[in-house]
């Protein structure tokens, strides 16, 4: 468990990636009650230096000796390196929070979106896992009607940003997108086909059963988050040519009747969540304007008349802030507030 | 009724639009039977020259007298045109084949798309209507379903590239892109926000109950080419930042169980339509490969365990060709052939 004290030693493993420097900047932002900042990194990206608090920091080299009078650490660089750091870190008696797979389905560990469900933090045991960037979104947007109604069955598909991928794909966007404008070809590094003006039904592994490891997590992930087992949820995960913020296609039937007008004064209630969603305005949730944002944006809530309980709406986060970085960061402020 | 004959005087009304030009390009490829070819356009575009077997043709202003001698006149200039136009094509005798969505709901007018539905084509009474391009690619894929195991409901979200809208918006989405790429601001004409690095899930005009006329149409447009009145769909559709081809996540539930590989092997026996479907190797349709093609591709097929019989699948067609003007040709084509 966490000391009480004013300030923390806090570690950001995977601090040169996108959502290592989101992170960064996510601490500065709150304020979060930092003593030391240590930013570790693969070898390679040892001895980068990153701005926190208006001074440089070097990045330094992760090994099994860095969790060292850490308080909290914060780890952002694949569930690799997740699984081999995880046990030398809950040793050394941090609080490991984690944005990698690794973990998520362990029952052991919480998976935690602190508005939804906080209370499963207490549990843990010296780690802490943060869903899937997709799963994020869908809780939050899901969890008071699930509350009030019960959700039955979904049927999801994602339009996921570049950067969930992480910075060599959203460089591989940008440098496809210029070689294409310039009649040059195009070359394919990070993704197995061309993403500029292109969209690719494979987010992650394919499996055998036809899905990926993306649509497998979010259906385990969402029942673990909302605690319903008999949830029943099917996923299309698609990577789309969009640099920023993940958006889904969300339909759902639910157990009991709920008009899209009391769907849309429930969710203006929930912490983290903005119903935006006047499309006869052109009032929708845009993936350009959500980019930057802390919370979960929400429009085009209808019914859907072809169950007898259905509604459909559309859900857009910034994959890297609420999907990931300041998740992480909401969790340990948590952490900290319960001491 | 289409008099026998060797050659036939072909009008294209919109010629010089996205759709049109893409007609003109189809007509030489299959070698239509033309003996004269009129290019019809507003006044703005009169005067335009069009390439067609080798020699260019002169883009005339439409006008209640274009039609005079003209046998089938392909109309691809939006539904306010066609229902201007209609009355005066229909009184002198042509057969109008037609790409808006003016008569796509009229009980008199047959809705069709060869491969599913070309029988319906002999009931017309001087107009045959072609229909959305999200709904011919739906109902190339779903017909061999429905027939062998019944469709009860369909769930679909939309990935529709800018050529749907037109050649404006393919200029909106390359004129936007390179201002970003430059850090200049984006003008936006076209589409109510930003289309470059970012998705609308907005496609066409928003009606009271929260829908699209797009959403609502696939709904209406699916039951009429499937001749099923039962059939329940409800549709998200979303523009995305892609210059040609429209893509669909779909998710179906059919009266009988149907295994993936009997899926697969019905779909390959359809004609117009590719199962281009090995995830583990990342073959799965693409818009950037189905550009240019005839084919309907399909993909990414499925169970879908959270119903009794489910499944989803992924379908990519070329809009401006099977989705528009090849579908008015091979209508056309069907037209000759029956006499």
């Amino acid at each position: 468990m966490l000391p009480k004290k004013n300030t923390y030693t806090v570690a950001i493993v995977g601090a040169t990636g996108a959502v290592g420097r989101e992170m960064v900047e996510i601490l500065e932002g709150r304020n979060f009650p930092v003593s030391e900042l240590v930013l570790l990194a693969s070898e390679r990206s040892a001895g980068e230096r990153i701005e926190f608090q208006g001074s440089n920091r070097t990045v330094r080299r992760l090994t099994k000796e860095s969790f060292a009078g850490v308080d909290i650490a914060i780890f952002a660089a694949g569930a690799e390196i997740s699984r081999e750091f995880a046990p030398a870190a809950v040793q050394a008696g941090v609080v490991m929070i984690d944005n990698s797979s690794a973990f998520c389905m362990d029952e052991k560990v919480p998976l935690v979106v602190p508005e939804v469900n906080a209370h499963a933090i207490s549990g843990h045991q010296g780690i802490i896992a943060n869903p899937s960037c997709s799963t994020v979104g869908m809780a939050m947007a899901l969890k008071p009607i699930h509350d009030v109604v019960g959700i039955k069955r979904i049927v999801v598909t994602t339009f996921q940003s570049v950067s969930g991928t992480g910075k060599r794909a959203m460089d591989e966007l940008a440098s496809q997108t210029v070689a294409l404008l310039n009649f040059r070809d195009v070359e394919t590094k990070v993704y197995p086909h061309q993403i500029a003006f292109n969209c690719l039904p494979h987010v992650d592994a394919f499996l055998e059963n036809g899905y990926t490891t993306e649509e497998v997590k979010m259906v385990h992930e969402t029942r673990k988050i909302l605690r319903s087992e008999s949830l029943r949820l099917t996923a299309t995960a698609v990577r789309v040519p969009v640099f920023r913020c993940h958006a889904a296609s969300i339909n759902i039937e639910t157990e009991k009747h709920i008009a899209p007008n009391d769907v849309r004064a429930m969710l203006s209630e929930m912490p983290g969540l903005i119903v935006y969603d006047d499309p006869l305005r052109n009032i929708y949730p845009l993936q350009i304007d959500v980019a930057g944002k802390d919370e979960v944006y929400v429009g085009r809530i209808r019914s859907d008349d072809t169950v007898p309980n259905g509604l459909s709406l559309w859900v857009v986060l910034d994959n890297l802030r609420k999907g990931a970085g300041l998740n992480a960061v909401q969790i340990a402020e948590y952490l900290i507030k319960q001491g």
